[in-house]
C-alpha cells in the first residue's frame, strides 16, 4: 500500500522525540529493578515531565473527594465526607446532563463551569471582563492551542504561515506547529538574563522570516516552560505593542501562573496587561490565553482539563472556532470539574479548608526550597561536558541524560527537546517534587556529574 | 487584524453544524421551563446524541465504584465497597505513575491497560493476535480517527486526498475530513435494504472520484451510526477484497459493537474477518479499527476513553503515528480505566457480579424493547412532510426537529447532519434510553407528527 509514499509531508517533517529513547530506557531499567537486578539505586526518580504526581507530589484531598463523589453519587450521602465536599459534588452533578459525569457536555464545556472560569479570570485580572462565550474548556491547554493553530496556520497558502516561537520551548507546541505545516520562526530567550524575553529578539526573528514565510502569530510562554522566567509587566507591554504594530496574533501560554516562587516576581496575565493598556490596543490586539488544571498545586495532569480565553476575535472567526472544538465533542467531564475546583478552592471557614491548607502549604514550601537548593547545587557543579558523542548516535545532552538515567536512576530531559542555542547544552527537570526526593535527586546528580566529567572531559 | 482573511481554507470550508441551532433552542426552552413558562411538557427529552446517560440510562455501579476508589484511594480501605472493586482499584493505581490518576501516562496509554485491551481483542476475535504496540488509547475513538486522518490526508498534494465516506454518516467524521482538507467521496447506504453497505456503491463512488481526488481510504461504520445496520461477514469480506484491490486504507469505526439487538445479527470485527481470510489479504490490508467506552452498556461518554488498533501498517508509518499521538500527551486516565473495566467486567462468582448483572439486564431489555416499539410506532405514522420551508431559512428536516423540540419537548437530530439522498429527509435519535422515557417520547412524537402533517402537508 502507499500510505508512506502519499503521507502528508507535514507529518513526515515532524521530529521523532528524543524523549522516546529515554522513556524506553527507563521502562527497561524499571523492569530490571523489578527482577532484582542490582543497581546503585532502588528506584528511578522521574522528574522529566512537568508532572507533579509522577514526581511524588500528593493530590489534594478536597479535589479528589469532590470528584469521587461526582463519580459515585452514593458518597454524596456519606457522612465520612465534609459537608462542603458533598454540597459541591451535588451542585456539579446537577450541572451535568442526565446528572452524570458520563454524559457529553456542550462543546465549550459545562455552561455553569464556563461561567465560573469567567468569574475566576475577572477576579484574577482586577475586574477586566471575561465574557463566558469567549472561553473554551478543553482536554488540556495544549489541545486548545493546537485547535487555535488549526485556525491560524494556512496549509494551502503559497507562502507558509510562520509562528514566532521561543527557544527553549517545550516540544509539544513545536510538534503541533510542524504537524500543521507551519514555519517555526525561533526567537531566543536570553539565558544570561534569566531567560528573559527581549523585544529586539522578536524583531530579529521577524526579520529572519522575510521571504521565508508569512508570520501570523507570536507564541509566548509566561511563566516560562522550561525556563521558569516570569515576565515583568513592562516587558509584556512591549510585547503587546510589538504584536499590535506587526499585526500578529498573540498566543499566551500561561499554564504555570500558580507556580511563581521568586521573591520579587509576580504573575500578571496578558489579558490584564492588555485591558489596562486601554484603547485602541485593548480593543484590537487578538489574544488567546491558555491555562490548565495540570500544573500548580493541584497538578492533575491525568484528568486532562484546560481552557483557552479568546480576546478581540472577529465573530466570524469565533464561529469557525466553535466548529473546530465541536470535532472532538467535549473535554473529559472530570477534567472540567478539576479546573472548576482549582479556580474555586475551599475558603477559610469551610469545613474542608483546614485540611486543604495543611496539604497545600508543604507543596509551596517544597517548591520554594527546591528552587533554591537546586540552583545552589547546580551552580556549584563544573560546566557540562560538550564532547561530540556522535559515535553513539545521540546528541550530547541526550547522551548525558541517558547516562544519568542508567547510572543514577534519574530521568530528566535533554535540552535538544526544547531547542537551544547552537553549541550550548541543557538538561531540564521538574521541581514540583517533595523536598526529600529533590535532595536525593541532587545527591545522585552531583556524584554522577563528577564522575561524568572525569570520564568525558 | 487579518486572521479571517488569511485563515486556512480547510477551516473556512467546514460546515456550521445544524445541531447548534437546535442546541441553542433547547437551552432557551429549558430556561423558560425553569422560569415557570407553561408548556405542554415538563422537561425536554434529549435523545439527539449517542449519549446514554443524557438519555436517562444509569451508570453501572461497579465501574463508578472502581473509578471513585482510584480517585480517592482512602476508599480502597472502605469496607462499604465490595472486595473485588477494592482489589481492582488497587491494581489500577499501582499501574499509574506515582500511584495517581493525576499523572500523565505513556502516549499509547497505561502499558498494563494497553495489554489488557490487546487480550480483549484477541478473545473477541477468536484468537487472532493483537500486539499491544499496535494499540493507542485516546480520548474517545473520534479523536483517534482524526489522528489517523492526519496521517492519511495529504494537504499539500496537488490532487487532494479522497476518503470514501458513507451516507448517512455522523457529522464529527465529516467535519474532521473537511477540516483536514480531504475530499469526502460519498457512498450511499441502501435505505431499502435496512441501510446495507453495497460494494457496487463503493465502486460507483470510486468512479465518481476520478479526476477529482486521490482516494486513499474507505471509512466504514459497523454497526452503523446513525443507521444501526449490522454488516454480515460476507459483506465484510467483499469490502476487504475491494480495499485490497483498490489499494485503500480501511478505517473501521466499530464503537457500537456491544449494541447489536437484532435477532439474526451478530457483530464480527473487521480485524477478525481479515485474519480469517488468511494470506495474502491478512498480511497486507491496512486496517485501523476504533472502539470506545462511550457506547454499549457502560455509556461513559463524558470520561473520554477509546482506542484504535492498527493492522499491517509499515513500521515507518507507525513511528509517525507515535509522534502524532504524542502531541496531546495522553488520554484522560479515568477514561483509560473505564475502557479497561468495559473489557473486563465482573465475572460470575465475583462479589460485584450480582449487582452488575441486575443493572445491566434492564439496559439490554430496554434497548431490545425500544428498537421494536420505536420501529412499530414510526412505521405507523404517515410519511414526512417535504414542503420546502426556505422562508424560515432551515432545511425541511431541521425545521421538523425544531418544531418537535418547541412543541413536544423532544430533541432529536435532523438527517441533513448526517447526509441523505437528495429529496429524502430523516430524523435520528438514540434508542439507549429507559423504556418509560422511550414510551413518553413516542407518544409525544406521534401526536406532534399528526398535527404537523395537518399543518404542513
Amino acid at each position: 500500500m502507499s500510505v508512506l509514499q502519499e503521507m502528508s509531508p507535514n507529518v513526515k517533517q515532524m521530529r521523532q522525540l528524543e524523549y522516546a529513547v529515554l522513556a524506553r530506557q527507563a521502562i527497561r531499567i524499571r523492569e530490571e529493578l523489578k527482577q532484582g537486578v542490582r543497581k546503585p539505586y532502588k528506584e528511578v526518580i522521574d522528574v522529566c515531565w512537568g508532572d507533579p504526581h509522577r514526581a511524588g507530589i500528593k493530590p489534594l484531598s478536597f479535589v479528589r473527594q469532590v470528584l469521587a463523589a461526582c463519580l459515585y453519587p452514593q458518597l454524596v450521602n456519606s457522612d465520612k465526607l465534609p459537608v462542603d465536599v458533598r454540597q459541591r459534588a451535588q451542585r456539579l452533578l446537577q450541572e451535568c446532563c442526565g446528572g452524570s459525569v458520563g454524559a457529553y457536555t456542550n462543546t465549550r464545556g459545562i455552561p455553569e463551569i464556563v461561567h465560573r472560569v469567567s468569574e475566576f479570570i475577572t477576579r484574577r485580572d482586577g475586574g477586566a471582563p471575561s465574557p463566558p462565550e469567549n472561553i473554551y474548556i478543553s482536554p488540556g491547554s495544549q489541545w486548545a492551542l493546537t485547535n487555535m493553530l488549526k485556525i491560524l496556520v494556512n496549509s494551502k497558502a503559497s507562502t507558509r504561515t510562520g509562528v514566532l516561537t521561543p527557544v527553549p520551548c517545550h516540544s509539544t507546541t513545536t510538534l503541533s506547529l510542524e504537524g500543521l505545516g507551519a514555519v517555526i520562526v525561533p526567537y531566543y530567550l536570553s539565558e544570561r538574563q534569566g531567560w528573559e524575553l527581549q523585544v529586539e529578539e522578536l524583531q530579529q526573528a521577524l526579520d529572519s522570516a522575510k521571504g521565508v514565510c508569512n508570520p501570523m502569530a507570536l507564541y509566548v510562554i509566561n511563566p516560562g516552560n522550561p525556563s521558569g522566567h516570569v515576565q515583568s509587566r513592562k516587558s509584556m507591554q512591549e510585547v503587546i505593542r510589538f504584536v499590535s504594530e506587526k499585526r500578529l496574533f498573540l498566543l499566551a501560554d500561561e499554564v504555570y501562573q500558580e507556580c511563581v516562587y521568586g521573591e520579587n516576581s509576580e504573575f500578571v496575565s496578558y489579558k490584564r496587561v492588555l485591558a489596562e493598556m486601554g484603547p485602541p490596543l485593548s480593543d484590537t490586539v487578538e489574544l488567546a490565553s491558555f491555562h490548565s488544571a495540570s500544573k500548580g498545586y493541584m497538578g492533575e495532569c491525568g484528568l486532562r482539563g484546560g481552557y483557552v480565553e479568546l480576546v478581540n476575535l472577529d465573530p466570524a472567526v469565533m464561529k469557525y472556532i466553535y466548529t473546530i472544538f465541536s470535532m472532538d465533542t467535549c473535554a473529559p467531564v472530570l477534567g472540567q470539574m478539576a479546573l472548576d475546583l482549582m479556580m474555586n478552592p475551599p475558603q477559610p471557614g469551610d469545613p474542608s479548608y483546614p485540611l486543604y491548607d495543611v496539604e497545600k502549604q508543604p507543596i509551596r514550601t517544597a517548591l520554594v526550597h527546591n528552587v533554591k537548593t537546586a540552583r545552589a547545587v547546580l551552580n556549584s557543579l563544573p560546566g557540562f561536558c560538550c564532547q561530540p558523542v556522535e559515535e553513539v548516535g545521540m546528541k550530547p545532552d541526550t547522551f548525558y541524560c541517558s547516562r544519568l538515567l542508567e547510572e543514577a536512576g534519574v530521568l530528566v530531559s535533554p535540552g535538544c527537546e526544547y531547542g537551544q542555542k547552537e553549541g550550548t547544552f541543557h538538561i531540564r527537570f521538574c521541581i514540583m517534587t517533595p523536598q526529600d526526593i529533590m535532595e536525593e535527586l541532587l545527591k545522585r546528580l552531583t556524584s554522577f556529574h563528577t564522575q561524568f566529567m572525569e570520564d568525558f572531559s
